[in-house]
């Protein structure tokens, strides 16, 4: 069977694995990224992780390395811009280097196109021509597969979602802007709005579940799974969110489905009937039974999605 | 020179051209559309206007013929699926049909993406591979050029950018939706904010250019240029909702450029400086210097577009 190396970067954790031209994982290692190390030692690190898969499988004939990594990226240079998470790096020409040290061709992806690419080729959206994927999760990413393959843009920048602007004068976004759908929609919206009800004495049992830690949407989804009023309240106004920026990306993109990943779309079957009613309130008829569903790679989406770069 | 065929189809009047591998418009003719008359009454006029032009230029060698027609239609198939502008027309196979008429190659798309197509091979476009066209009228429609070809998504029904979502529980679209771009920041919407204004004594200047008539976005336009501070208070709130459109477009598109077409981007000289402003403020850095720019090819847009089907 045909096979591709992959690595999946984090800010928190690396992965690095060899994937079968099926979308299986054969063989993974992990270690903690060195976010704070610097290039050289990032790099090394993930030289060596592929080191050990290729002693695991000393016989597997791969057919390239494919990495997803933080954005912003280039993805036809192979260049790593200025990943927010990873100190030092600037401009670091994280294909190149990992091709001379390997010796194997090396495809770079940021990790929203990376996870969007694994679930149409290997998940939720087979089949598609055009899918958006979107994480629901500390922020909001996404990445589109347009006509066929991935949408890039200008530098790869394209399908930044989570920074439309979907409402006036609300909440201020981690980006500067007001009314962004991630201000409003993520999961630390969602968490924002539960330590708001919590502190406001309208849900002890949000209050009880966090301590004296924050309230986060974990807790907001536990709250609601239990049958706490306020926090089934909450998930009816993040329903509502989503369903209005997914209004927007149908309208957009005009996707086949829309694939939801990200911790809030484990919430998918209490968010659902406010979001789908949302959508069939705002949607224009031609693109209202959409269907929305949940990514189905889960863990394994970045090492998969990164081997689809070269498989 | 290589040369192809145009027909630009609209709701009030049909043009046909010969239109050069160049994009210069050779010969046109035009015509009265019979809306009312339906398909078979339209199609030979369509016809009757091609073979004007063949016998004005009987030496000319088209590659084919190029079709922009109001949507929505399947540009795969060929089929104008149910255009709201022409009575009786619902999934008329009209490339299918010309071609059997005509004996020639028939390439058909919606007026949206066939102008953007035009600006993008001959007009403001040229030398992007990414590139958002939007034309601001009686509503917004647009047409997306994404790494190097127009997007289409399912059913081509991408790009329908008057219909996101910008703020939330304002002015009602004729979608029936909240809050759209169309609804906010079209010439309608500008036209009715006129009239408000008028109606309510703020401007005697615009009841006075409208007379008995309604406010239009003309008049707000020419009273902002006599000065009327009224009028020039109304386009800095037009230039601030079209400048959050454009950030969202920026964002889930990441163009190399956009063009804006349509009336209201006559006045792109007096909206420009709010409209800039509002993209500085809320884009991402990496988005904020994308130049804004008026569509070139005027009302030639159209057949120019549709020739680039074929060219």
């Amino acid at each position: 069977m045909r096979t591709a190396l992959a690595i999946d970067l984090g800010g928190t954790e690396t992965r690095a694995g060899l994937v079968g031209a099926d979308g299986q994982v054969l063989v993974e290692a992990r270690s903690p990224t060195n976010a704070a190390g610097g290039p050289d030692a990032v790099i090394g690190e993930l030289v060596r992780l592929v080191e050990i898969i290729r002693e695991a499988r000393p016989d597997a004939r791969s057919v390239g390395l494919g990495v997803g990594a933080p954005g912003p990226l280039d993805s036809n240079a192979g260049i790593a811009i200025a990943p927010p998470t990873l100190a030092g790096w600037h401009d670091v020409p994280l294909a190149a280097r990992l091709r001379e040290r390997l010796g194997v061709e090396v495809q770079l992806e940021n990790d929203a196109n990376v996870a969007a690419l694994g679930e149409w080729r290997f998940g939720a959206g087979v089949g598609t021509q055009s899918m958006v994927f979107a994480t629901i999760s500390t922020g909001i990413g996404g990445g589109i597969i347009a006509d066929g393959r991935l949408l890039h843009g200008r530098r790869g920048l394209a399908g930044e979602i989570g920074h439309m602007t979907i409402a006036e004068g609300t909440e201020r976004c981690a980006c500067g802007a007001l009314g962004c759908w991630e201000a409003l929609a993520s999961g630390t919206a969602l968490g924002r709005e539960g330590e708001r009800l919590a502190a406001s004495g309208g849900s002890p049992m949000l209050r009880a579940m966090a301590g004296t830690g924050p309230v986060t949407a974990r807790h907001v989804g536990e709250a609601a799974r239990a049958g706490d009023a306020g926090a089934l309240a909450l998930l009816e106004q993040e329903a509502r969110w989503l369903g209005v920026g997914i209004v927007n990306l149908l309208h957009l993109y005009s996707p086949e489905v829309v694939v939801l990943g990200g911790g809030v779309s484990q919430l998918l079957d209490l968010l659902r009937p406010e979001m789908e009613r949302t959508v069939r309130l705002r949607a224009m008829s031609a693109y209202r039974d959409i269907p929305i569903v949940s990514a189905k790679l889960g863990g394994h989406a970045g090492l998969v999605g990164a081997a689809s770069l070269v498989l």
